[in-house]
C-alpha cells in the first residue's frame, strides 16, 4: 500500500492570493482536508473536487477536539491517503502546528510543513504599520493576549521590545495596556487594533496606551494589537492601502 | 500620462514555490524590477523578458546606495512605469520596506505592498521548531543582532520573552547568551543557528547558551539563531524535514 502523509499548510492571512504557490500545489494534491472555519472557501475550491473535506472548526456540529484532528489525520494518512491540513496564518505561529507535527512524527508519519505568511506580520503591514524601521524598532515580540495580559505584572517580561503584537488580547486590552505602563512604557504610545483584518469589514482603530488602559477603546475581536512608535507610520502611509480596505477603514483618534 | 506604481513585493526565504501568488500576478506586470542580491534568479524571470532588471545588491559595480534606490524607484514611476521592489522576507520586517513607503508616499507616488513569508519565522518552522508550542512558549520575539548584543546588558530587555529568533546576530551571539544568561536565562537553554537556510548548504546547530557564551559553537553568516524551548522539539521533528534539507543537515551536540 502506498505510503500516506501530512501536510501543515499555513493559508495565509485570509485572501487566497495570498497563498504560496507550494500551497497551491500542494491542496491540488490533497485527498483529505482538513480546514478550520476562517479558511476562504475559495482556498478550499484548490482542493480536487472529490477530496474529503473535514470541518473542524468550532461550529456547532463540526468536529472540534484537538484529539479528534489528530486521530483523523493520523488515520487517514495510514491508509495511504494525502492528508492537508490548512491552518490560518503560517501553522507554526500560534496554530498548534508543532503539536499536530509531534504528534504525527511519534507515530512515524511522515509531516511537511508548508510555511504561511503569519497574520502577526502581515496584518500590521498591510495597515501601514512596519514591525521595525530604522530609528523607530529594531525588534518586535508576538504573544498570545493571556500571556501579555495574564494576572501579574508580566509587561516587564517583554515590555523592552520595540513593537508588540498582541493576539487574542481584545478581551485584555485594558489590562496589557497597564502592565505596559506599569513596565515603563510612555501613557502616549501609539496602539492600533486591526479588526477583522484582510475582511471587507475590516477597522483599523489608533489610540495611545492611557487611552487603552482607561477603557475608551472600543474592539470587537477578532483583532490584532499593535503598540509601538511605528504605529505613527499608520497614517503616513495608509493612504496608499489598497482601494477595498481604504473604503472600510474607520480611524478613531483618542 | 500613465500614473506609475511601485509594489514592494516580499519574496519570501528564497525557493522559488514560497512566493505568494499575488507576487507572482504583481511580478508579471512588472516594467521594472529592484532586486537585492540574495534573490533567487528563478523568481526573477517571473518578470516580463523585456522588464528592466536593476540590481540593487552589494556587489562590486551595483548600483547598492538607499538614496539611489529610492530615486530609481520615484523617477520610474513618475515615468508612468509599474515597479517592483523585491525584497527577501517581508518587506515591512527588517527590509527598509517601511521607510522606502514612507519615502515614496510623502512624494505622492502609490505604493502597494505585497507581504513575503519572513524568514524569521519560516526558516525556525522548516526545521521543525515552532516559534510558539503549548507549554513551551506563547510569545517570540524577532531582533538583530545589534538590539540583541548591544553595548550593555540589553537582555533584560527582551529576555522575558519565551523564544528570540537573532537575525543577523551570528559576530555578536557570545555577548548575545552572555547578556541572556545574566538576565536569568538558563544556561543550558538550548540555541539553534540555521545556516544559509533554504540553500543547499543549509546547517542546522544545536547547542545551548552556555556553549555559545564560551565561544564553542562555530557559525558562518547568515545565520538565524533561535533560543528558547522549542528549539528541543528539532530534534524530534526534522527527521521529517523535506528530503533536500535532510542531506545537508549537521547537527552538532555540546
Amino acid at each position: 500500500m502506498r505510503t500516506g502523509k501530512v501536510f501543515l499548510v499555513g493559508a495565509g492571512p485570509g485572501s487566497p492570493d495570498l497563498l504560496t504557490l507550494r500551497a497551491v500545489r500542494v491542496l491540488g494534491q490533497a485527498e483529505v482536508v482538513l480546514f478550520d472555519r476562517l479558511v476562504n472557501p475559495e482556498i478550499l475550491g484548490l482542493a480536487p473536487a472529490q477530496a474529503e473535506r473535514i470541518d473542524v472548526g468550532k461550529r456547532p456540529g463540526a468536529v472540534d477536539a484537538q484529539p479528534q484532528i489528530l486521530e483523523i489525520m493520523e488515520s487517514r494518512a495510514r491508509a495511504g491517503l494525502v492528508v492537508v491540513r490548512l491552518k490560518g496564518g503560517d501553522p507554526m505561529v500560534f496554530g498548534r502546528g508543532g503539536e499536530e507535527w509531534l504528534h504525527l512524527a511519534d507515530r512515524g508519519i511522515e509531516v511537511e510543513l508548508v510555511p504561511g505568511i503569519s497574520s502577526a506580520v502581515a496584518l500590521p503591514g498591510l495597515a501601514g504599520i512596519p514591525l521595525t524601521h530604522r530609528g523607530l524598532a529594531t525588534s518586535f515580540a508576538v504573544l498570545t493576549g493571556k500571556a501579555a495580559g495574564g494576572t501579574g505584572p508580566d509587561g516587564a517580561r517583554y515590555a523592552g521590545v520595540d513593537t508588540l503584537v498582541v493576539l487574542m488580547g481584545v478581551s485584555e486590552r485594558r489590562s496589557i495596556a497597564r502592565h505596559l505602563i506599569e513596565a515603563g512604557r510612555r501613557v502616549h504610545e501609539p496602539v492600533a487594533f486591526i479588526e477583522r483584518g484582510t475582511t471587507s469589514e475590516q477597522r483599523i482603530m489608533i489610540a495611545d496606551l492611557g487611552a487603552v488602559e482607561s477603557g475608551e477603546v472600543e474592539v470587537e475581536p477578532p483583532a490584532v494589537m499593535v503598540v509601538g512608535q511605528v504605529v505613527e507610520l499608520h497614517s503616513k502611509l495608509r493612504g496608499e492601502i489598497p482601494q477595498v480596505w481604504r473604503d472600510q477603514m474607520t480611524t478613531q483618534k483618542s
